[in-house]
């Protein structure tokens, strides 16, 4: 089958790649539509050094096997990514995706969905709504990540709150974030992008300017969102939260922050939440009532031949989804 | 009045500070007992650069006068130590705590407690029940920051906690945390305080060695808490906790975190707690209650004259509580 793997000379499609064969438990899933995320690109640039192998872990496919599960074969489905041990303490705590010995696909020691094929455990898939495209599945897990916030903060309706960040995570977040009633700004560098975010009802959109943050940090928020994937979008988040406030971090970003403040951290007492990935059924629940609009965010879409480029295009600044059709 | 001022050379105790004057709202406070915490050592060290006035945030007194308050007088108070300017959108909404244009008695254009009088809002007093000795009361307001652990963070009985640091806001830390029903463990250096830790059945107490430390992060808790006031422990604390886990810092320290990363907070999705001051009423009812045992942690008693004695044995390393008398 054809995939594009990382390999030591970088990302590379290969076309001779090995079909997977399914394990009792787990499923063949056929991909139908995989999309380039941040991530992917962060491994490509060297991001937790190892992984070498397929790409990819946004995806809607089709089961094709499942050797023991029958009931699945034939189902549109999407798939949750982290694949825990099943027996420490964390996975039996329910915490799989913390699993120390997790795989994740596409990024941790578990083949990825841009290729024609991938393997699952049937215990991470979920059966797509048949009302759902695939334009719109294949940000299930994107829009899970947005969704864990909901799961990890109160987001009140009478807070004020501030989304860092009008790229592919920024807009999914500020879209669940205006679901809530809140009080929402949702800074960014693109005009393009910020359109896209007011014809998405999805807050009020601000240019990013010095003028703009000294506004915002004169009325600090309740709650800062940074999804910049950059350190510079840290300090800016910090400045703009308030006192007591909480700050959630959902982008990762290479390096530290040399010039950090603990102390007024704990002298400011903010809560800094990390957030990774969330939950699968009410993203698909979403994505089926039409409340979150997803599909105006693609912006290119490739053949799995030509996904080498893809990834090339989806780095490029400014670039939003960028997907791959096998 | 004697006052022990930081001034441009340093703390001196200055005898002919001039005695203050209470306007309508305040109240004129004659020190019964005062304490010296960590912040005082820090302010005398450049933490905050600027302070110059009376030292000492941590007290009990009489009110001696209290205009247009007279109700107050003769009471035996303890007092809480933010003063807000009561206009701002923060004081609105009761985070005085908070207000950008706050005093803090002893720390910040309040003159302090280690001095014969000092003055204080009448909104800030606290009455101090008759059963709690002098040598209880002036811990409420450290209590009251060990305290405000619990109003920040749900500690579930079922939760497993450490606390790093055995020092006196360690002590305190460990006390409020056991009475919850946690599964408590408390890592400290000395010995000493360990047994201290023991006695007032806070925890298990552990000799922080690098085998402990393995043993610990192997089974990482569900909620730490950095109480040492050093870079080191808040990298200790970092290992200890679980992914999905709470860290709550609740010491300040000089300097940044260089190593800092922050990209594998959003991977763990670990929530970082700043922590400081905390809530007086409860921390008297637990005085009052006996719940907890606060005065073996006084370790020296000098009387006021000997103030700049009384600070230097205070930085002594490994002292625990060291009280002042006018």
């Amino acid at each position: 089958m054809r995939a594009l793997a990382l390999t030591d000379s970088g990302p590379r499609l290969i076309s001779g790649y090995a079909w997977p064969t399914p394990q009792p438990g787990e499923a063949r899933l056929r991909v139908r539509l995989a999309g380039i995320c941040a991530t992917d690109l962060a491994l490509v640039a060297g991001y937790k050094g190892g992984y070498r192998g397929v790409l990819g872990h946004e995806f809607v496919a089709d089961v094709e096997a499942a050797p023991g599960h029958d009931e699945w074969v034939g189902k549109r489905v999407v798939g949750e990514i982290n694949i825990g041990c099943g027996e420490c303490s964390l996975c039996r705590r329910g915490l799989h995706k913390h699993c120390r010995r997790r795989a994740s696909v596409g990024i941790l020691r578990h083949d990825g969905a841009l290729a024609d094929a991938l393997l699952l455990p049937v215990a991470n898939l979920h059966e797509v709504p048949p009302t759902v495209p695939d334009e719109a599945a294949v940000f299930t897990e994107p829009l899970a990540a947005a969704l864990e916030i909901l799961e990890q903060v109160q987001v009140r309706p009478d807070l004020r709150v501030v989304v860092v960040g009008d790229g592919r995570l920024g807009q999914l977040i500020a879209q669940v974030l205006a679901l809530t009633g809140c009080d929402l700004t949702v800074l960014g560098r693109h005009p393009g992008k910020l359109r896209l975010l007011a014809e998405a009802k999805a807050g009020t959109p601000r240019l990013s300017t010095p003028e703009v943050l000294d506004e915002l940090a004169a009325a600090p928020a309740d709650l800062v969102v940074e999804a910049t994937g950059a350190a510079g979008g840290f300090a800016t988040a910090r400045r703009l939260v308030r006192p007591a406030g909480t700050l959630v971090l959902k982008s990762t970003f290479a390096g530290g922050l040399p010039d950090f403040d603990v102390s007024g951290l704990v002298v400011d007492e903010i809560t800094l939440v990390g957030s990774r990935c969330g939950p699968f059924g009410p993203a698909l629940r979403l994505l089926e009532s039409g409340r979150v609009r997803v599909e105006p965010l693609i912006q290119a879409r490739f053949p799995l031949d030509e996904a080498e480029a893809a990834l090339a295009f989806a780095a490029t600044k400014g670039v939003l989804k960028v997907v791959v059709q096998p």
